[in-house]
């Protein structure tokens, strides 16, 4: 996936610590930030943008899902430097499975990829943080709670966060194909403990991130969006990246990937991980490769293990591990129109070659499933040999690599891991669906994380909307999380606002999905907004849309008198 | 469809004639502007954007079609006030089938809403026009002459068109799923001759437009698209719309809709035919309401009939009618979310109400027929019952009315005319498939020309992306023309930057399409532009993207050196 940065950042101190005005706080356009509390927790609280429409509508308010953490809440003190409030820990410490690490693992230079002076990004001041690691011989992992039959402060808290406030007796509307699927009526926690259980749905939430706020990605439950973020080897500065990780939220962001390159990747992510209310991945395999000078041959199992605890203990979510990547498949890239895309698959790719072995990630995977279940950081398992045009869509690499991630599902599920699986990045309409079945029929059910896909290669500049022809559809089909592609996709670096267009096309095009599957909540918002069209109640209209704002704008560039709003 | 015109218009003044420095000319970027010449009639010239690559990659050029006239020529010399050149008189004069009006129309004060002085959009200089209508007991329709076997040069001209410039022995590479259309390896004339015959293609070419340069709409065929512009009853600028539609076409509306209300419409449609080297379409509807002072009510066949033989004279293309939205339809629409939002549809339904009777546009269809035959104006039957919101789509009064376009089809194929049947507008993904069968099941294969759809009503400000989700997989189902929507859509009048928005985003979806179709010549310009891509020959990746400058531009914004354009 795409490392991006902002265009001035060149021009910027790298080394100046982020500040809380580096990032926009207030209440989102068009509603409120509202809370609900658990029935088994009395320590839940769950955020909701309630969207309450004029009084002439005589209608409930409309409440939809709201990724945005502290920030959009008026009454919560933001504070970069100390990062965001706890939200997970006392759960974490009254399940009482999870030890304080003795040892934590100690930063080092080459971390930062060897950054020092006015180079180095500043530290984030971590005195007040306690790694935790689980405890031998006891349940960790969201799985692991799952199968012994307990519902977690998360699995309650997701629970009624995916419900949107409606009743559990609310008359339902259920209209829509799901291919199989079995979204419920009303989600109670029992239901998200079984889906987490059967390995349907995981919950990213590594223990050392106590800040995030629980969140689930299955096929069951509402359609998720990935935005990436990250510096690159050649621009840099931490308070850019902090900016756009909560600024992608803003708009809806489920889950934010930092794919930072080049130096300063361990201090950028502290300030993300510390500062994110939502699950942050990340490619381990980036942050190693910069261990090792940029030289894929000279990758060792030893330095790819030293960054996974290095980056669980900061945090991280989820990983993405291109394990699927193996020796025998490189060959059958060979007549591929775009080879490898996938940067990690190509170092990989790179690495087998080179040494004429297999892959260390499939060979020590058993020992990535024991560090990863240790903090409950779920898998990714990457598609490396994704096609990278629609020529090599659905070939033999891209698929003997799913049959392969299938197999490490059951590997990872064995050792008490959640997984999801990534998938493509480049698929003619006609070909959509057989990712999705073979994805289904491969890997037991476990999320589907696609890239797009794009459905067609001649838009550079409009990647976000030939990419989201593809994401509606293989959402429709059962994908749990859509990553967003940004306008920028093969040009270059996305800015604040591709990441804005990004996330916006994205919110649409999982909506879209929700729609077709027939959610049940999801027609509420389509019907709320069609109503105040019907009606002429501009303001319910704008406010009910995924961006006010410009919605507003546009509709007061040619016609801009108040009337017109009420007429 | 909507209403669209520049926001600053107000501010100039109408009466200015538009002059050549108000629209944009000089080649696209990319590429070159080439002809082919045709076997039986050789004085066709049929217009290409080629291509050509980088020497290194040793391959041939890429031929796109190109929809955009003499404007984009070099070697062309362009007045907007003498219009375009000629391109078909010769041929229609040689077929002998056409007279001159003895006495044509009289422009009359109402056909411009009564505008005088300096309100009054100037006149076009018709001096040099010469009016025709189809001479009595002979072919005058493409339908007419395909059914006698005859094939026109328009005709041979489509064939030659779109093959872009493949070589009738080239392999090709069927990879798709098309649904039952029968697109071939090869178009020859014949084919094209054949698929207007049975009426599943449409040539929208008035006698009285010889500047069009001939396309073809059908199932099996390339995808087309449609742009709308217009002015709307409180802007008006002739010298914009004009700009517009030249501008649409830059960047590759196949045929633009002047959707034109308020006053001045004869005037500025006069302007717009002249110029157009795309069909233009109308609802005549529109401009029958301005005679009768906005009144539903006020209507009149002969009103109506009289604003047909108007717009027929000038040139008009194909003309919506809504002659589906009968009386005993409009009840089915009562408990809707979002009613009748078609204007032409609204217009009718108000008139049948406030009558109480059968609407005059069914009741005289066979009178219509006969005057659209004289001047082959082709249908566009009007889905004035078209859903409004997700909430209403594929209901009752929506194929209620559809099955009524299947009855009026056969009437009007029965008086010659050509037929397409316009299609919605909001429906979600999974109910998409069902508006392309019924409307293959009851409309006899007629080419189906629709709205989108969208797939989502929460996005405003983005529905240019919602709709072509919609419009991308209706396309591949075998939808033969996709109107755009702008991201203006819902709230305001889109500019120009929206319609160049609306446009790219609509041939990408066409584009999806015809990949996911298995068209025979769709992959080849995705595989050029993978291999630039994988070879990094940026220039090349550049220029054979849908908008070149954008894409180098965003280019530019992180990675300025020229150096990383080769590397």
């Amino acid at each position: 996936m795409n490392i991006q940065t902002k265009p001035d950042i060149a021009r910027k101190n790298p080394s100046r610590a982020p500040a809380t005005g580096d990032v926009t706080v207030g209440p989102r356009a068009g509603g409120r930030k509202v809370y609900d509390t658990g029935e088994r927790f009395a320590d839940l609280r769950v955020p909701f943008h309630q969207i309450d429409l004029h009084p002439s509508a005589n209608e409930a308010p409309v409440v939809v899902y709201d990724p945005s953490g502290p920030y959009t809440d008026p009454a919560a003190t933001i504070d970069i430097a100390r990062g965001l409030p706890d939200v997970r820990s006392a759960w974490i410490a009254r399940r009482g499975d999870a030890d304080a690490v003795a040892v934590p693992r100690v930063v080092r230079p080459e971390d930062n990829g060897g950054a020092t002076g006015e180079m180095l990004a500043p530290e984030f001041d971590n005195s007040r943080r306690t790694i935790l690691r689980g405890r031998a011989g006891r349940p960790v992992t969201q799985l692991e709670y799952a199968r012994a039959g307990i519902v977690t402060e998360e699995m309650e808290y997701i629970a009624i966060r995916e419900n949107l406030r409606r009743a559990k007796d609310a008359q339902v509307m259920r209209d829509g194909e799901d291919f199989g699927a079995s979204v419920p009526d009303f989600v109670t926690p029992e239901f998200v403990r079984d889906e987490v259980a059967r390995g349907r749905a995981v919950i990213p939430a590594n223990i050392n991130h106590p800040e995030v706020e629980p969140m689930i990605i299955g096929r069951n439950f509402l359609v998720k969006i990935n935005a990436n973020i990250g510096n690159s080897a050649v621009l840099s500065h931490v308070a850019d990246e902090v900016d756009k990780m909560v600024w992608a939220t803003r708009w809806g962001a489920d889950t934010v990937m930092d794919l930072s390159t080049g130096r300063n990747i361990h201090n950028i992510r502290d300030w993300i991980v510390r500062n994110a209310p939502v699950p942050i991945g990340t490619v381990p395999i980036y942050q190693a490769l910069e261990k090792v000078d940029g030289i894929a041959e000279d990758l060792t199992w030893d330095v790819f293990r030293d960054t996974l605890i290095e980056q669980a203990e900061q945090g991280v979510d989820y990983f993405t591990i291109h394990a699927g990547v193996r020796l025998p498949f490189v060959p059958l890239t060979a007549n591929r129109v775009t080879g490898i895309v996938s940067r990690g698959g190509s170092i990989m790719a790179k690495w087998c070659l080179a040494h004429h072995r297999e892959s260390f990630l499939y060979e020590h995977f058993a020992e990535i499933c024991e560090i990863m279940r240790a903090y409950d950081v779920t898998f990714s398992l990457g598609d490396g040999l994704r096609p990278g045009s629609i020529a090599d869509a659905n070939d033999d690499a891209q698929f003997a690599e799913l049959r392969t991630l299938g197999e490490l599902t059951q590997v990872a599920w064995d050792h008490g891991c959640q997984v999801m699986i990534e998938g493509p990045g480049h698929v003619p309409m006609h070909k959509i669906k057989a990712n999705m079945d073979e994805q289904l029929k491969h890997c037991g059910e476990a999320p589907f994380y696609t890239l797009g896909p794009l459905t067609t290669d001649i838009a550079p500049g409009y990647d976000h909307i030939t990419s989201a022809i593809g994401a509606a559809m293989i959402g429709w089909f059962g994908t749990a999380m859509l990553c967003y592609v940004t306008p920028k996709e093969h040009l270059g670096l996305p800015d604040r606002d591709d990441v804005k267009t990004g996330v916006i096309t994205y919110k649409l095009a999982a909506h879209a999905a929700d729609l077709a599957k027939g959610h049940p909540s999801a027609r509420l918002h389509d019907d709320a907004i069609s109503r105040a069209r019907f009606e002429f109640r501009w303001e319910d209209q704008f406010n009910l849309g995924l961006d006010p704002e410009t919605a507003r704008c546009f509709h007061d560039e040619t016609l801009p008198k108040e009337a017109h709003k009420t007429a």
